[in-house]
């Protein structure tokens, strides 16, 4: 071990073979761990000379009254809306809100954490870029006793706050809402697989599917890399398909729209010949010939949410223990999906 | 005067009654000037015992490689457009970049430059919020010789670098192409007619009429507030006015697509009844049904050049004499302007 290394929970949680949330609650005495486990950890961290981040500690007394956000992009009107909603809340409650665009990179995502960290920021609210495959930059977050909640983009077993959507519900509503127009062969036009909203909307489809005797076909999903020209493809793809699919869940709008676009151009009228869903809600779903069906995320109360909940821990109401947020959607059923 | 004021450049400029683009220019020893107002206002300065930010100075030493980056607000697609402009190159020149959002208020504008200032940015760009009509703040910056261009939104009389668009010329434009297409009853449909661009784009708008020997008609420009009520509100009292108007061209996008959805329901048939024509080339104009005819205002690049200019005055490269960018805006036809 290096000369001058502090010892961080995370090393005494791997040495251990236990969550670092486990060694917090244990190193603040929480009645909810079992005596002789605290015991035991206390002991490790006493003998790995564990030291709390006593500078960290001091720092949040004198408050910059001031919160880092950091985004993917800020072009997306869907977190362009949730820093609205964190920023009208943190205004009220005195804070001013800076923000950071990871460009879906991982080292742009570390660089704004240190600038912001750097700052002085008394919290920060991150959705993970698209990249972000290793956490090593949270957990140190956490070490240094920094305030943070993650919100939409979450990595889940990190022991701090999260605020997300019921991704697979929403995707269920609007998988629903087309086996109920009628539709039987349903494709879903999917992001990158290892994402995780392209998993849990997935997996709402499936149990749409299922709900309705709908036997799963695989080749019925179909994969996107979420730019134009991929869009199209997968847009083109489909007219070829026997016998023709006779709906389309895509899951995101921009997607459903680039669909659209290529088929009005080939003359494929929705909804009469194919029936098409979206996902998100953006403005641009309700003002598209015909109108897309789609789910709505509320993206502002979800940035309002992240926000309420990390300044309560700044300020000692809410509990230090992490909790999670589930916001729910709402089918937005609009003329792209129904047949009159 | 309180003790322990220090002199500004702003109040040598009050006192002489010059700008203070001059004061800094002859402290300076600048060869524009003459060389006996120079005198006068190093005497003047003297006398005054203005002394230099030294601590600026010294900052702008040490950098924290970061810029900030006010706004006045992030949902909208050409302001995120434009700070992708400038991430991307300030990232590619080894600066990271923080966002602001004044919400358009003045207030949190201050506070941004407050919590900016602080965190130690080496320099500001700043697009001004619509309430902003008192500048003190922005002087404050320049004597405090903080480095800051404007873009977009600007004041015309501070010394510093802006970044602008011909909005004159992008008005006369689409007025000229709406008059090319047989319109002669042509409506513009201002916003608060304080804003710059409500009256840049007027004068374009103007501009083109009075070329065509059409006869000026104030009945013919409506304002609106902008919100989406507003809008409405102008697309129904175009439709009682006698004669009807044979063309509309609204200031900005959001307006158009308002007043479009507000006359599809009505049956008003675009561009059969009336023609149509925006400003911006939101994303939304050529997904609407019909396409909107619009004027494109290149905002990613406006950031690259707004922000490479800034780095240019931080390195040296860049002349200390602040200079004016004005970028031209492109005609963008689409269906809603044209009878096939």
């Amino acid at each position: 071990m290096k000369k001058g290394h502090q010892i961080t929970m995370k090393e005494i949680a791997k040495k251990l073979g236990v969550s670092v949330s486990t060694i917090s609650r244990a190193l603040k005495d929480s009645p909810e761990l079992h005596p002789e486990t605290k015991r035991k950890i206390v002991e490790a961290a006493k003998e790995m000379n564990y030291q709390p981040n006593l500078l960290a500690q001091s720092l949040r007394i004198s408050r910059s009254k001031t919160l880092g956000v950091i985004v993917p992009e800020i072009t997306s009107h869907f977190f362009a809306s949730c820093i609205s909603g964190i920023q009208d809340t943190a205004n009220k409650r005195g804070y001013n809100v800076m923000i950071c665009q990871s460009n879906e990179s991982i080292e742009q995502e570390k660089a704004n954490i240190r600038t912001l960290v750097s700052s002085q920021v008394d919290g920060l609210l991150i959705s993970l870029s698209r990249e972000t495959n290793k956490f090593d930059h949270l957990y140190d977050l956490y070490d240094r006793e920094i305030n943070f909640v993650l919100f939409d983009r979450v990595q889940e077993d990190i022991p701090v706050s999260k605020v997300t959507f019921n991704d697979a519900g929403g995707a269920y509503q609007v998988t629903k809402h087309l086996l109920e127009n009628g539709s039987r062969r349903i494709v879903y036009v999917s992001g990158p697989e290892d994402l995780y909203i392209s998993k849990k909307r997935k997996e709402g489809y499936l149990r749409a599917l299922g709900e309705f005797g709908v036997h799963q076909d695989n080749s019925l999903i179909k994969i996107t890399d979420l730019t134009e020209a991929g869009n199209i493809k997968v847009a083109r793809d489909i007219l070829t398909m026997r016998p023709r699919p006779d709906a389309v869940f895509c899951m995101i709008d921009p997607v459903a729209v680039d669909v659209l676009t290529e088929w009005k151009a080939q003359e494929i009228r929705v909804p009469e010949d194919i029936a098409l869903a979206g996902f998100t809600n953006n403005p641009t779903a309700a003002v598209v010939e015909p109108p897309l069906t789609t789910v709505a995320q509320p993206g502002y109360e979800m940035g309002k949410l992240a926000v309420s909940h990390l300044l309560d821990q700044l300020d000692g109401i809410a509990s230090e223990d992490p909790i999670s947020i589930v916001l729910e959607t709402t089918l937005v059923p609009r003329k792209s999906s129904q047949h009159f």
